[in-house]
């Protein structure tokens, strides 16, 4: 795709399009979730042909790594890369703006904390807790 | 508006909904514009009915604040707000994230190094540099 400007803030916000890619990638970083299934349960019910379409781009663009699940041989296992987990200080921010400003939003455990002191320590921190596809 | 879940990122993405709303975010925390005609100009070329119903929003919302220009009573300033400020540690890890992900994107001057260190301190910085409707 081509962005409609060479700003770095545009081109992010035009990569991920609607909110559902980003979602998906909190659904990996946040609530370690792996699976087809427990994305769709996810409490802003995802439609089913939006997920595996965000899905597939996730893939496509080397976000998300799957395989097959070693508990299941018959599912899919779902996992964050590298490049994928590097939107976790975006997927951050956001958490800590919306704790700080949304009426009735919920609060991530420890992040107000964690991010008072040094977030990229902090970042790396969270991404080195993560059962990556390519640690 | 209700979302469509208590989690405080989905949240911020449902406020913002599409891209448009940060973007206008983005020209006054950045780009340091203040009129429709700036804001109208910028690269990703905004549709001017967008243009306006976003800025309704922002204004409601109370993310910005609009009076008269001081140097043209016929026309309106925009500034952000303290809480429209706010997004900037959002904006500028998505800014640093296009800037090290994406292929022929700008880099914004100075924001790599300015994240290497204290955050938290630099987004305040960032900050007391503006001229916010509400100082």
């Amino acid at each position: 795709m081509t962005p409609r400007s060479s700003c770095p803030i545009n081109g992010t916000l035009e990569l991920f399009g609607d909110r559902w890619s980003l979602l998906i990638l909190r659904d990996m970083a946040f609530a370690r979730k792996t699976t087809f299934k427990g994305f769709e349960a996810s409490a802003e019910k995802i439609a089913t042909n939006i997920l595996s379409d965000r899905l597939a781009r996730l893939e496509a663009g080397g976000f998300v790594h799957k395989d097959r699940d070693p508990e299941d041989g018959r599912a899919r296992r779902y996992r964050l890369t590298r490049k994928g987990a590097s939107l976790i200080p975006v997927l951050s921010e956001m958490a800590l703006w919306g704790e700080t400003h949304l009426r009735d939003a919920d609060t991530i455990p420890g992040l107000k904390d964690t991010m008072k002191g040094d977030r990229q320590a902090a970042f790396s921190a969270l991404i080195e807790q993560l059962d990556l596809a390519d640690p």
